[in-house]
């Protein structure tokens, strides 16, 4: 056997060694292929049109350790894609098994059905790993939003405090990006993910062909009547029409890719934020060794939030080729097809890899809450500038009441007295507001608004979703 | 009034000049903002928060024609967005028209609120116009694939002939994909285009704190109660939540464009394809000046696909833009939504020309049957090698008849002769085949396999989706 | 005139009213393309092929104001581009004012060559503000270096405290990337540039057709004796072979754009992160309104960082297109050529937004040591581990040393104890290192390595970069 | 030995079983981090600052085959870099060759120092290896540009005959692309691949640190000493400054393979154009195997142009990733340089592939003169109309010209007469053009203008470049 190990994951710790790796290995494409290839003999068996023991046998065979991988890989320069070359290779494996299947074959078949199916295997077992691990990220958010719901934080919009918020909200605002990825996910693989029958041109012509050669079998819709029992094989959607051109499969792929990687890589960024060591408001998981630097002693590095921002930042590249190759021209492309793979099988490790990290990520996040109301208090009441607006201004009309406000933060943070002190001293408001009222008005917990309101809807939908 | 015009479309032909440029225009956007802000007033005013003849006023100065556009522009460096300025700038307007009404402008408001319900106005505007382009382009192509189920042309693949299709079946195929980018348009028009009010941080707090201090009113859902009203005005969907930083929405915009663009990327490349001098086998639509050349006077070039193609070239790019958008920190990011506003405008306007343009190029689409009948003749018949090889492979055994075939393919290409001459002359087949059951072997109209039915089913497929 | 206002930059305000708006804009460009037809029939006149005169008249009518732009760029979707229309109507200028002269407009030219040398006439210019920009950037960044030489701050890593550098050291990092930008765009406008003359299918072939009818000349080289007067004529690069699929200048200025604003977004970045509440290491320059919050008075949004940041995240996806059009097919393609004009005017105003704004951010950045020297204690010492470490390995060995550290980090985060304070409490440690030693080993000053000596090398490298 | 084949090429026919692969692989890369360890010991020790005996020791060890690369791979996953794990490791190795060398395995050093100077080592092999075959690629198209200098053709824009060509003069074409991109790559590997030396934050502190803690050596600029050394160690460049967070080598790894597969497209694109069978003007080389399709035997795919088109198609995509790196936050940050290690392997390999791939293409191109002879027959003179029009247009008017030959061009198409035939039949231009100035005027291979003096042009450049 030829040995290679051009990409074990070195350079990809979001996905090496995570369960996704295995799922979208070249061995993995390798076994789909041969699946694919079986799924053609058993349906083409269930029509009649090959002798059941051929079908038996080829399925017998398809088993990728059977074939050198390496080889295979090489011998895919020849033709431009892998199937070719994997044809012979793998009819000698059925031959030395049962001589008189080997006849059956690939029979009919061509490159793209092949490969195209077997994208569509790969894609569904990734999808079904990835979902489950939604699934669990979304019950820790769930929990988060939960537990959390009263947890006061400050928000932050263009990296500034603005007004208060809840941890809950936080957690439910991530929650919701999570149902948004799943529920496009649980999408497309219930309906969106078809077997590929087409034949050269995507006529199924040689299919029929072969049907009246090998069984004397006129099959009255010439090929059509494959595609329900070849998808039910491989437990793929039934394909309205052959899509060799028509890559809406493809193109959707890597939109859900993006979908999960933009969700977690939201979660993730926000995670790393705070825990900047001057904000330190949540801390990620701790475990032996992880997050550790080769030289400084005192670091414990966010290296999950990292390892899922590294995905984020690459899939929508990935998911772009794979839109980009929507264009493709004729019956089969010399190029947009065959630039599809690797992306696509991309996309699909750095999803898996990033959503593996994920579950750990969301189950063991450890929140801060007295760090963040010491940072609520950093500004010295401006937090809440915006609710004191809103109460001095028919006191004062609305630009007085801005004026004063805005003068009084900047004093507030130069000064390093807080906003009531300085309010209180001044003496327009004299009379008008009384220290209980403007106690009451400072209060960062009593401007939360419709937070508690928001969680619960996030988490009815969750509930929903489930 | 200040004027420009920086970017009119002189560089855009794709969309200059067409329905969705005024839809998606600075002036256009002004106009949703108003909009937004007139929708957020009627809502308070239903919940009895603002007076009524408030809400009446806000809603009738909100006419873009009223505020200068290019102004407002220049302005919005200063907040780095452009709602900052405008809301004064609007304020007075409705002042000059009602002050007691000016008071109750932007009540409680933050710009993303203001920006992100605009941006889906926007979208949902322009993806109505696409629809009924799609819609048309849906019918054009059903008609070719209806009318063409039977018309026989060369199958080609990584640019070589291949089998015989029909061109049916590629219309068939250009429809199964515009079906595909309808469905996705669709379902994110109905369900996924959401009105956005969150507040400053997505807690909606100063909702209340102003229904309190203008009405009395105490809100208890803390201004989660103003979500369906607003949306309702806006005619946009009730958001679970605020997305200011969940930025599915956006993404979706993207992602909906993008396989518009796909689907008719697809059509334009094969038609411009087959366009090719030495292939001819289709022609553009003929309008007086169009395809014209400055200085070759026999050309008529394909410009309607060029413009498509030109679109679909682009738009995957501004899509990955929005899916990096969904990596958006803290509550409000700064930089991540402010990079949003262009590239979803420019791919929902590409969009939109492209889709004007395949209206036309569908709809008036010239078929040449006659060249394709050539063009099918061309090698001499070795088009259908594939299915003489299914035919041999049992008389000659299965590695012989390809050797055969191969070898009577390339002396058919160099000597001219076709290939029924040269497999008629070969001695091995003597006696094994006769001329008639050759000729009939070698009819490329006979080797069609389910292509008839294929189109069938798209068809039904295209009258479900209706 | 027919008036239209599609992009005037309302969602914009990286560039909307910068200096490089106007040097892009429609009329910018439709006055490039004047330019190049005045340039080229100068260059057909100083070789004597067409009349003196023509060339003086052609040059006098090339004003953007005798057209109407917007009508060009609705008639540009007959030939997919705008040059085919704008021809005659530029003629019919011509002929206006000199009705000899109107012959001789466009004169054996082609769209491409007018379109191209457009294209990098305004590139030229767009790059020579973005030039002096980058100067201004560069020369206050070194300023800062210089300055903050010795002010000792936080060095962070994956969000988290690392060692001390100083402020200066970060100034010069910023001034690298400035230095490594300016370098490529004066690479590309000194030789990059050139300018497009090959008419039909780049063979000139038209251009020496016309010498012969119009004035009796047989150009020997058939037409290459144009390319350096032409060039001239624009203060453009001369070209070796005409490059109408040859799109290198193309894929460069992209390369370029992208190269500005990623090193503009790295200052940018680190500024609005240094801005931060809890951090507050710097602060933008304050200007009047600007940053403000409609509805937060204590607000001051990092505005400028946020508008440079917008642009470094768009930029690449525009270059991204610009790189793919290098897949130009044939003599001219149709999309990828009609792909790129957009890509790279926004590539171009982006970039020139942008640095137009890190002018001023660089100029007016305002710096808190004193916030610095809070946050670098922040931990106690930890930030000095990495030097205590180095220390101590002799005297305990490496690995006790850093499991002793690693426990006194931890034990410093979470009691509020200094480092020095734990360390000395260490019975492992007693009598081998005394009080004075540790006092000068966690002193971040002491501990700042090679940081002057680069930041001297990076300014070696501006003031031969000058 | 743990083992694994993740990506051993077989979704990667371009660079599968290439040269390259095996210098971009997981095991180069382990290598080429060994050689970073082991040149820092080696710069150490000619400075003094460790024993001689270690950096040789160290040296010795520095070999990939010591470790085991899917262990390391997935141990990367605790610190998301796969430095961390592999610092203990390799230094277990160097104990068991010589425990004193242990201790200085890493002096000082960060895993990013590592990391990106083998990223450097890994580009400046892949680059000299893909400058290899650019040499070859280009002087085959300099051979087909010379030979094919009279080669006349039909010159195509927008899909359609436009005028002739020579196809020298499209092979120089091609050949300046080549060159761009040589001298891209060139220029790079010359000055713009620095070693990396930084420490934890870009200070060098450690280095200086342990250099007196080991040797007693004050570093008078605090270890920016090792910077020269150690570079020359790797043969790199000696970096200004550390560049953790100034992107640009990354960037411009990326945007010199981008022009490299742009290049190398533009070309197989034109290749595969040329091949279809209804053009047939160039084959691609033959080889035994190659092009074959399982199912059609007539068939010889374009393959080579396929594999350089799909890596075409696929690195602008991973050089925008690298360029988004740029936005690389604080001394390091937490994800965008774990986002670039895949996309700079990739973005690698598929350029090394390609250009294998186009060495055998351009050398073995195989050219047909007469088809191209036939198909510029195909339109009856039309694709000379341009010149037709320039000489008609004195004799009858500029407008009345370029009417008679748009109808006769499009009488021609239609009635397969030739331009001559029907020119010659218009009593318009009775009496004002013999027939011998007409088939002067119609022969294609006297309107080729300057094609020869741009052959000319790009060879020279060609020969400079050399």
């Amino acid at each position: 056997m030829t040995t290679s190990s051009t990409d074990g994951g070195l350079l990809a710790p979001t996905w090496a060694g995570t369960p996704v790796e295995p799922l979208v290995s070249d061995e993995a494409w390798l076994q789909a292929m041969l699946e694919a290839e079986a799924a053609l003999a058993r349906a083409q068996a269930r029509l009649g049109l090959i002798p059941a023991a051929a079908a038996t046998a080829i399925t017998a065979a398809a088993r990728h350790e059977y074939l050198d991988v390496t080889e295979l890989a090489h011998a895919a320069r020849a033709a431009a894609n892998p199937v070719v070359a994997f044809v012979p290779a793998f009819t000698q494996v059925v031959a030395n098994l049962d001589p008189a299947a080997a006849e059956y074959v690939h029979r009919g078949s061509t490159s793209q059905d092949i490969l195209d199916s077997a994208a569509m295997v790969i894609a569904r077992r990734a999808f079904d790993l990835i979902n489950s691990d939604l699934e669990a990220v979304a019950a820790a958010l769930a929990r988060l939003a939960d537990e959390h719901r009263h947890t006061v934080m400050a928000g932050r919009t263009l990296a500034q405090h603005a007004v208060p918020i809840t941890f809950g909200l936080k957690a439910a605002n991530w929650l919701q990006l999570i149902l948004d990825a799943q529920i496009r996910l649980r999408a497309l693989v219930c309906a969106g993910l078809p077997a590929e029958l087409g034949g050269a041109a995507g006529t199924l012509s040689a299919y029929g062909e072969y049907a009246e050669i090998d069984s004397g079998t006129r099959l009255p819709l010439g090929g059509v009547e494959l595609l329900a029992p070849f998808a039910e094989e491989l437990e793929l959607t039934e394909p309205t029409t052959c899509w060799h051109t028509a890559r809406t499969p493809i193109a959707d792929i890597g939109v859900v890719s993006q979908f999960v990687t933009g969700a977690l890589g939201k979660f993730a960024l926000d995670v790393q934020l705070l825990c900047r060591t001057e904000i330190a408001e949540v801390s990620e998981p701790a475990a032996a060794g992880r997050g550790a630097s080769s030289a400084m002693p005192q670091k414990r590095n966010p290296v999950l939030s990292t390892l899922i921002i590294a995905a984020a930042r690459q899939v929508p590249a990935h998911a772009a080729i794979l839109a980009q190759s929507m264009l493709a021209e004729d019956e089969r492309p010399g190029g947009a097809w065959h630039s599809e793979w690797q992306p696509l099988r991309e996309a699909l490790r750095l999803a898996g890899g990033a959503s593996h990290t994920a579950v750990e990520l969301s189950e063991g996040l450890v929140v801060h809450p007295e760090r963040m109301a010491e940072n609520l208090a950093l500004t010295g009441g401006a937090i809440v500038a915006e609710r004191l607006n809103v109460a001095l201004a028919p006191l004062l009309g609305k630009a007085a009441a801005k004026k004063l406000l805005t003068c009084a933060a900047h004093q507030a943070a130069s000064t390093g007295k807080t906003l009531a002190e300085i309010v209180q001293a001044t003496p327009e408001l004299d009379g008008l507001i009384g220290p209980r009222r403007l106690t009451e008005l400072l209060d960062p917990a009593g401007y939360l608004g419709g937070a508690a309101g928001l969680v619960d809807r996030v988490l009815e939908r969750y509930h929903r979703t489930l």
